[in-house]
């Protein structure tokens, strides 16, 4: 079967949609307290037409872009009788242009952090090779030995998004949403490249998790099913008997990823992936090729069912991922994902006819919900919590198990609110996380919170400038990092576009 | 005509010859008292098949090299998920690898120092862009997050010239003469690409003076004649009325020139060099097409003359070159040259029928003659002196005397010998300055004395290991740099390849 999900998803590459960024503006970065990352850039009337040696200026390209900058480079009448060497370093935002590189101190690799030196033989017309995410670029003239003008910057950005396909807003609609659906809409268009990337700066990956979010908020912006499907049958060629997908894949040279990258609430999602897809699209032939993983998912998820109908760790793989949160215990989200998952999956065993699975499935569910609520809720609180492991309360053990299904609303929106306002509780850390708590809140029909959260969260996003949402976002707390450093995260991060699905599935 | 020249060199580029150089040795660049420059490369067996971060190794590729560079990266069972940053940094010779580039402290750009650091976004097969000049390299894997396999480094090798031409020294020739011709040939082999560049790691241009040793050398050597008339065409195409020509061109992006740039005596020998390529090729056609260059340099000389009949000083250009020599006065080697290059052009005239040019150019090289003798040489010290500017001693003056005819045999090596004996005197610092050094000798009659000279200043760089005779070397003193440090210095430098020209045509 790999073999043929690898040629669906080649037949099912989206073409890519050019579009070239010119006139850039040159800016200085400031330190501003008013700005989250702590820096700004404003608008700067230097001449930057001739360079010498150790002249160095900013450019801001006006949006986020993702593709190929290129430039030209001339004497300014005396010939340049030696290389030109220039260091560009690249931003997403303010800060990583103002942030010294060498002091980057975090678990991942420094070679992430986007910058370039190059030596430039001969003048002309430069073409950068590689991919950058950006808006700000920094040029410094390392070296030249006579002035050298640096002119005509542009950038040809590529998405597979298409953008001619996204509908306004109806008039009159809010203008926090609008702003917010504006900059989630950037978001994932510049992520949708030959997949659902996670971040088009880092890590340039397709992972399930955020491919759901994706995919969903795609349905209402882009449409582009083709991509979705691709996405789809990317995970399924990395299918393995017995064990769940990887949480993520590599595309280049050729579809891989890495053992021990199981992630279980991840697998879950992905099968809902398949659901959402279903349900946009009507698509059975697609659901049918791709069942037999959802089976896969279920029956791996099934064996890993403790003796009190728990979901349990996977032998070398995460337990969970839920969430960036610090310490996070994860088994009582991890189930919920379980629940959630399943519950979407059923339908399409009915559509394609498969009456015992749907019967088994059936069972499963309605048997994991009540080992759900008699092991991992606790009713003196009236709340759930990690009872597997040190009883820790979190948002994320309400949402998850609000989401499979566990508590009837009333009950729901009581855990919900006290996980929320406890000062001892876990809170959500990522937009990805947000996500689901916003999702919850609906189910429980919490509409006008589910509104202002949205407006409160993603909204102070946009009021600090973000062109596109963050990877990870605490309001105020700027150091919070999962990699040891934020100069690391990705400030166009796919799994923080789902608002614009909210938006304009329940709030226009 | 500056169309018409340019057409002609474009007609005449010679096609480049390309040969593959592979599997290079792991070896340690360490100090060594014994090296001019106080390192050398040690084999070493080191594995460095699998590189973390931070690693470093040297590649020796056995010869030297100028190329492009190309290579494979991979993973090591485990997908390397981050870009791989690489350092790479390429010598000449060891000193190179082993100097600090942060210390430079010369005068010229320091994007002269091969050097790139890359960031590899997908594994595979990488080929650099840039065209290198090394036989080492260095290979720094600055940040991955993962071992990564870097091997099958190759360098596809590129000159005009062609090997296959080159014919063997005779069975018995002196071994010391057959090492340095073979050193001469690569160093020209090297520098010959789509012009006599003057040194492939820097500067990469055209020099007359420089054109004009390659030239003579390629006669017995590669016999690129298209490559010498390409080069001739390419100096006529920067001719100007009135002016002399440039002592440099840039051949890209398009045939260009400093202006300021004149020197006298290399004018002198451009015109030199169309009566070489005319006695070995006997192509009337292209001395007809050249002869109005011809005609202008002289005529510009003419108008310097001063009324001693001495030459003088172009309004803003170099008075001339000479050597490298800190401090050289060169006043009677520039009238010098201009003999020696008025008595090689008279018989271009001649073979033109300008027989009023011949005669008048014969006038004016005996009066020239006459006034170098009454107002350079001095009577009392037998010897000629810069009387112009400080009556400065130098071999260089007696050089150009000697060469440019002024005294006769028995007074040249008595003035010759007392300025390459005497302590006062300065000495000749460039092998350029040393190649007209021995073509006095030669002229002299001084044969013993001018192989004793190839061998004992050519043949040390070759005990020092020298794949290719280095732009300056004064044995005994690595610090002598015409830059304010030796890490700028071309260690190919075509301006140092004539011995095998002496070799060739005197010595076997």
């Amino acid at each position: 079967m790999k073999e043929y999900y690898l040629q669906k998803a080649e037949a099912n590459t989206p073409p890519l949609y050019y579009e070239t960024v010119k006139n850039p503006k040159t800016v200085r970065i400031v330190a501003d307290e008013t700005d989250f990352l702590g820096y700004s850039a404003i608008p700067d009337d230097r001449d930057v037409s001739v360079t010498q040696k150790g002249d160095s200026f900013v450019l801001d390209f006006g949006r986020h872009c993702v593709g190929h900058l290129s430039f030209s480079v001339k004497d300014n009448g005396r010939y340049i009788d030696a290389p030109v060497r220039l260091k560009l370093k690249f931003g997403e935002v303010p800060y990583e242009i103002a942030r010294d590189h060498a002091t980057y101190h975090g678990r991942l690799s420094s070679s992430w952090l986007m910058e370039d030196v190059i030596n430039i033989d001969r003048i002309g017309r430069i073409e950068m090779p590689r991919r950058y995410s950006f808006r700000y670029l920094e040029v410094t003239v390392v070296s030249t030995p006579r002035p050298t003008c640096l002119f005509d910057f542009e950038v040809v950005c590529e998405t597979s998004a298409d953008v001619g396909h996204l509908k306004p807003l109806p008039e009159g609609t809010d203008p926090e949403l609008v702003a917010i659906d504006r900059v989630a809409a950037t978001t994932l268009r510049d992520c949708m490249q030959s997949a659902y990337e996670d971040g088009p700066k880092r890590d340039r990956r397709l992972w399930s998790g955020d491919l759901r979010l994706q995919a969903l908020t795609d349905q209402v912006l882009f449409e582009n099913n083709m991509l979705a499907r691709r996405c789809l049958y990317l995970f399924a060629a990395c299918r393995r008997d017995g064990k769940y997908l990887p949480g993520c894949l590599y595309q280049y040279p050729e579809v891989t990823f890495d053992n021990g990258m199981e992630i279980s609430d991840y697998s879950m999602l992905y099968c809902a992936s398949i659901a959402d897809y279903f349900d946009h699209t009507g698509d059975l032939e697609t659901v049918r090729d791709l069942f037999p993983v959802v089976k896969n998912e279920i029956g791996v998820a099934l064996d890993l069912l403790d003796e009190n109908g728990i979901l349990t760790h996977p032998e070398g793989g995460w337990l969970g991922f839920i969430d960036w949160a610090p310490g996070l215990q994860t088994v009582t989200g991890v189930h919920g994902a379980f629940l959630y998952g399943l519950e979407r999956v059923i339908p399409l065993a009915r559509a394609l006819g498969e009456t015992a699975t749907v019967q088994g499935w059936e069972r499963i569910l309605s048997d994991a919900r009540k080992a759900a609520k008699t092991y991992l809720y606790d009713e003196k609180k009236q709340a759930f919590v990690s009872r597997y492991d040190n009883f820790q309360f979190s948002v994320h053990s309400q949402v998850w198990m609000i989401l499979g299904g566990v508590i009837d609303a009333e009950a729901g929106v009581r855990a919900l609110k006290q996980s929320l306002e406890s000062a001892d509780s876990v809170k959500p850390v990522t937009p990805y996380m947000h996500h689901y708590l916003v999702e919850a809140m609906l189910k429980l029909g919490m509409k006008t919170e589910a509104l202002a959260h949205i407006k409160q969260y993603w909204g102070a996003m946009v009021k600090y400038g973000a062109d596109t949402f963050w990877e990870v976002f605490v309001d105020g707390d700027p150091e919070v990092s999962p990699y040891g450093d934020p100069a690391m995260h990705s400030f166009c991060h796919a799994w923080s576009c789902s608002p614009a699905y909210f938006i304009r599935k329940y709030f226009v």
